[in-house]
């Protein structure tokens, strides 16, 4: 790997927080700098040694710095680039751990200078809790890193962002913004955008009744609000597709229930069944969960 | 309690099965009798000990019963009623375990001889898994179980019941059939048919992205889709209500997202966070989950 030196987390919350901890675990000899704008949190994070140093303005602390990764709600990162483009050494890496990508890759290339390379990261980890007092250092152990490029992304920057995940214990998959955003939109925000409507769409009054399967489908609706604001704005057409493919499933059985017609109901369930037992297979057989 | 010397479970499955466990258990002296229409099910009802008994035919199961209980899917009900109709004792219980209940009423009362008394019942257990192999001695210990009574209904019969869930270590809620079914629409049935569009609207190939999310979201929509389409289509009208204010709801959002209008993304999300953790709370405080 490329010998680095300084890493920069910009944002240390419960993802920042862990994403400091796992690479003092994970590297020796290596200066990880936080920063948070606020200075609370910056406190906190200096009580808690989360890094070598916390820095109190973003110029000092991406200063040198050989990789830059922002961990802060997505729609703060075209700002960021702006605030820090003066001050990144030539060839520093920057990246993020944000949940969308293609908006980011077009703010990075319109505010970044060229002399800095931007991939887009996004670990598959986190949790409904929030805060740096959550922060774990093994948070990214067995989780799947999505790398992001474009055609003009440098290759080698690509492959020591790599080497940095694989180092924190993250298995690698690199696919374009594009994708990536039709991807998650499927498997992360569309279910996000579904529990919240389930709950919405819920009699407080009957929620006493309640068991573990209603807890359970609408679990991630728990999850941060502005975080989650900032994710679904920026992959805005996807989730607005996923919305309507989700409705036009919903009425498929609507339609099925209200005509009576048991066999078309039983075939929709059955099918959703299908699908979600070969998908729990692949997983278990690629030890991705537990069987 | 009322002395009870027999009580029989038509339909031995996962809950069936549970059920007359749980009987043996918890009560001494009595004779808990099974009947399946399976003669394969019945020897490996037989094999496992699941019941005193194991009966080749319903007339004879039900012969001399102080309670039977129907644990077989709910479109079952209405035959099995008139099948059982002339062979019920004078003052027998029926009662079953059926997740609708305003249509099993209807069938009660058109079926059943007036010596017989029907009270609903829905104990709030269960599992993904089925079949007998699965059943448990303990799946009622601390399980809500919901009776409806309509104006008719025997309310000596309403509190042997109660007693019989009771020790099986049920907690006891009374409503009527057509509060029930508008409940468990919203709780349960609602639930199911949006996880089952969600995993339906998903790309098989997107899938192996999917994350603990998105598994926690669908993990209901695994359940037996023949059981679930007679729920379903036993509670037409209140599921299609359901489904129309989900879609709304995912309309709202789907519209903020469109705009970009961030704050009432927020809203929206934040909505559903406050009134799931409310749900939660309160929860935590019946003990019916830990904290």
């Amino acid at each position: 790997m490329k010998e680095l030196k300084k890493i920069t987390v910009i944002g240390i919350g419960l993802l920042g927080g862990s994403l400091t901890l796992s690479i003092l675990r994970s590297f020796s000899g290596i200066k990880v700098v936080g920063f948070s704008h606020r200075s609370s949190t910056r406190q906190k994070a200096r009580q808690l040694a989360l890094a070598s140093e916390i820095c109190d303005t973003l110029p000092q602390s991406v200063a040198d710095a050989d990789i830059v990764i922002l961990s802060t709600p997505v729609c703060t990162f075209e700002e960021i680039f702006g605030q820090i483009a003066d001050y990144l050494k030539p060839g520093c890496i920057v990246t993020d751990v944000g949940s969308t990508k293609a908006c980011i890759h077009r703010w990075a290339a319109k505010k970044l200078p060229s002399s800095a390379y931007y991939v887009g990261s996004h670990p598959i980890a986190g949790s409904e809790q929030r805060g740096l007092e959550f922060a774990r250092d093994d948070l990214f152990d067995g989780a799947l890193c999505i790398l992001t490029t474009v055609k003009s992304t440098n290759l080698q920057a690509v492959d020591t962002l790599a080497d940095f995940w694989n180092a924190l214990g993250c298995r690698i998959v690199k696919m374009t913004p594009a994708v990536h955003d039709k991807v998650y939109a499927n498997v992360s925000h569309i279910p996000h955008i579904t529990a919240a409507a389930l709950v919405n769409a819920s009699s407080s009054e009957f929620l006493k009744f309640a068991g573990k399967g209603f807890i359970d489908t609408t679990r991630i609706s728990s999850g941060p609000a502005n975080i989650w604001a900032d994710i679904l704005v920026t992959n805005a057409e996807n989730c607005a597709k996923g919305i309507d493919s989700v409705t036009e499933e919903l009425n498929k059985i609507k339609k099925a229930v209200l005509s009576g017609d048991i066999k078309l109901i039983e075939k929709l369930l059955s099918k959703a069944g299908k699908k979600r037992a070969a998908m729990i297979n692949q997983k278990i057989q690629q030890k991705e969960i537990l069987s």
